[in-house]
């Protein structure tokens, strides 16, 4: 038996794990502002001393940004690669802060014990759980369970702008047979789930352009064409009354959920009263034939981001503008091509133009939606591990958010990529007063090594 | 002949007229600023002066803003009150003017010689052609032609506040036959027009909320309630495809155009193609089945003048937005009532919410529109002069903006008001290098000396 000796020494040292990610969460590694580059590296210098501890070969790698931390250790098929990062969000408003956001506490809550600190559940409590974890299994076993590559980054909160390049860089050093990323979250706070679909993103933002310059509408009014009316129109047809988005092929390559997955979310039974309660609402607006959490994880969807044209400020102003704008973004699931789409919405857009109209274009990111590889044997071996050590079937779910790691080692690399994780939604992230419950990173590290004994 | 002489001594005095309105045209009377203060009150002493030296008992009366000039002076019937404004529009950007605003100058252009100067049009060069015809006619005949009121605003340009309230307190003093307003202009800078029409206003703006604070299009995309979706929708439906407003109710009130109007108005051959090819514009973007003049003039509209709502700033954020804005506003005719529309469109937009979403109004301006007493002789007689004076036949037409005064003569003091002027379009009131063509000066001052005669 190589798992249970590694629990009972994860028991016994959580105290000392606490220490440690006390120690990592005091480094102010706040990757967006210059101010703090010289604590970014000095986080990544302190992974690579713990992974180093570990007996990993570790290095602070530099980039034309923060540095990546790679270490690699173990022998023994499989070779996985874990993926977390060490920087972290900004934290103003400082002012709604109940204390130094990079001076951890443990605090008791009505829910349990938290560890209240920038960064906590985003993600060095999560990076945290992984090589506790490996830390444990050493100290049982006197080597790692595997071949592993640990992978940090420091530049996901201000967008990986240096993750292409030194994955193209260094493809055969980090190509392992599938990565294992730790930057997700526990389903309603309760239920271990594993990631296998994520969408897509595409953003456009378009200025509809009429009269050369703004017109006084007691002159122009009722005569001359109006973008604003115009952008109303055709962003009030972006879908039907059934919540369905009227671009032309727009469905194309959108999959049915298989029936496995479609039973297992039936058995989350997820309450959408209370998600869109938080909130202030009561209805779920979206297809009228889907459910809520397809609205959410495995149907594409346009939204309108942003609207803006004419006379904003305050009283009134009666002016005919020039132009008027918004930005669109669309989720994208299954096989959906954002380039294709961004082709298909601009031509429908073009096409509703009336005289004198025109259209100006920009786009914004996109991505590719992701379908996980779920037939590899290491995603249902992860599941089993986590539904052992929740005591909840471990469900696979989806995001609707974006991970674009997980896309970039899958085009970068080729490599599938599991993702699984032990933040809550309560969990502030981004926000004043972040935590991470005590909860999630004792079993965090459990769950980690339950998987790492099913996997190896 | 009572006329001639007064027309030869016009011709002769010229250059003279044009140093008075020089001097007017000096002072800073910007009433929207406070540093202007002193400056506006300079204008008011300035013109109390020039109507003393006509026989006018004059003064400044005092208001809780800029004061009021007003002249009473002549005998006999009808009692006419004349209106201009003596208060200028701020005159920033600076740096777009080819010369200081305040030091004005006449000009040779290609289409003429020009008065360059703030004000030179919108108002102090309209208001003078009315006291340069009453000092023509005093210097020839040794009288005032008839009991005439002149009555001089310094807050036109920022909203009259003060105006329903010195109506009011002054309603006796002021009330005369037909009020004579000198602050509109010729048609297509080449005929002589007599505003008959001025549409109504009224402004909406709406808020619509849905979920309690922004939400994140990647958890919440495709679920949650969008209000820039709902607003979309809503300022969309404003208008069928024909252009008609779709508020129930909206169109009660509005009356056809009378046939003797129509004529005049075809006879006008308005050149919409020019009036639209100055904006970039080509083609009549209203309703369909009603000529562009229509249009303007004498339909009534709604127009969106304003939109926000979610990320408006560079780059592009994914938020479900938890409220979204419109400024609308309508230009209402005939009997259309501002007060039952303001209820008919936020029933309407109320009517159109879906589940979890609400909407807040707020107020913004109206004004009732006004149809003039063309039944008036004054308005026949004046029509007469004006052909007399420019060789081509003066129309009855209508104005999209609101002159708001017109309708407080008729609310405040039961008094029809006739409104006539002789700016031009390319003026650029309000605007940088406004000017005012020395040709509408000098036969403007010839037009009342005519007008008078004929009312007299």
């Amino acid at each position: 038996m190589t798992l249970n000796p590694v629990l009972a020494r994860i028991d016994d040292t959580l105290p000392a794990a606490l220490e440690r990610l006390m120690a990592l969460l005091r480094i102010p590694s706040i990757s967006t502002d210059p101010a703090h580059t010289a604590d970014c590296a000095a986080a990544a210098d302190w992974l690579v001393a713990d992974l180093q501890s570990l007996g990993f070969k570790a290095s602070a790698r530099p980039t034309p940004g923060h540095p990546m931390v790679v270490g690699h250790g173990g022998t023994g098929g499989p070779h996985l690669l874990f993926y977390g990062h060490y920087d972290v969000q900004p934290v103003d408003p400082l002012s709604l802060w109940d204390r130094d956001p990079f001076d951890p506490e443990v605090q008791e809550t009505a829910k349990g014990r938290v560890i209240r600190a920038r960064g906590s559940s985003d993600d060095k409590g999560q990076l945290m759980t992984f090589l506790e974890a490996c830390r444990a299994w050493v100290a049982v076993h006197g080597a790692l369970p595997c071949r592993l590559t640990i992978f940090l980054e420091g530049e996901e909160e201000s967008g990986s702008p240096s993750m292409v390049g030194f994955l193209r860089d260094n493809k055969d050093e980090l190509t392992a047979d599938i990565a294992l990323i730790c930057d997700t979250g526990l389903f309603e706070g309760t239920n271990p789930a594993i990631v296998t679909m994520l969408r897509g993103l595409l953003g456009e933002e378009l200025t509809i352009r009429a009269a050369s310059r703004d017109l006084h509408s007691g002159m122009y009014g009722g005569l001359a064409a109006n973008p604003l009316h115009v952008l109303s129109r055709i962003l009030a047809g972006l879908h039907d009354s059934e919540g369905r988005v009227q671009v032309p092929g727009f469905y194309d390559g959108v999959t049915e959920l298989p029936d496995a997955i479609r039973q297992q979310w039936q058995a989350l039974s997820f309450d959408h009263a209370r998600f869109l309660g938080d909130v202030g609402l009561s209805v779920p607006a979206g297809e009228v034939d889907r459910t809520p959490l397809e609205m959410i994880w495995s149907r594409p969807t346009a939204e309108v981001n942003g609207v803006w044209g004419g006379y904003t400020g305050d009283g009134f102003k009666t002016v005919l503008p020039g132009c008027a704008h918004a930005k669109v973004s669309f989720r994208l699931v299954g096989e959906q091509d954002p380039f294709v789409l961004r082709e298909a919405f601009r031509a429908w857009v073009t096409a509703q133009l009336p005289a004198d109209v025109t259209v100006e274009f920009k786009g914004h990111g996109n991505s590719p939606p992701s379908v996980m590889a779920i037939d590899n044997p290491a995603f249902e071996a992860a599941r089993l591990a986590l539904t052992e050590e929740w005591g909840r079937p471990a469900a696979y779910v989806g995001a609707g958010g974006s991970i674009p790691v997980a896309g970039y080692f899958k085009t970068c690399l080729g490599m599938d990529a599991m993702l699984l994780g032990f933040s809550k939604d309560d969990d502030q992230i981004h926000s004043p007063n972040e935590k991470y419950d005590l909860e999630s990173f004792h079993k965090g590290i459990r769950s980690w090594a339950r998987v790492l004994d099913r996997l190896t």
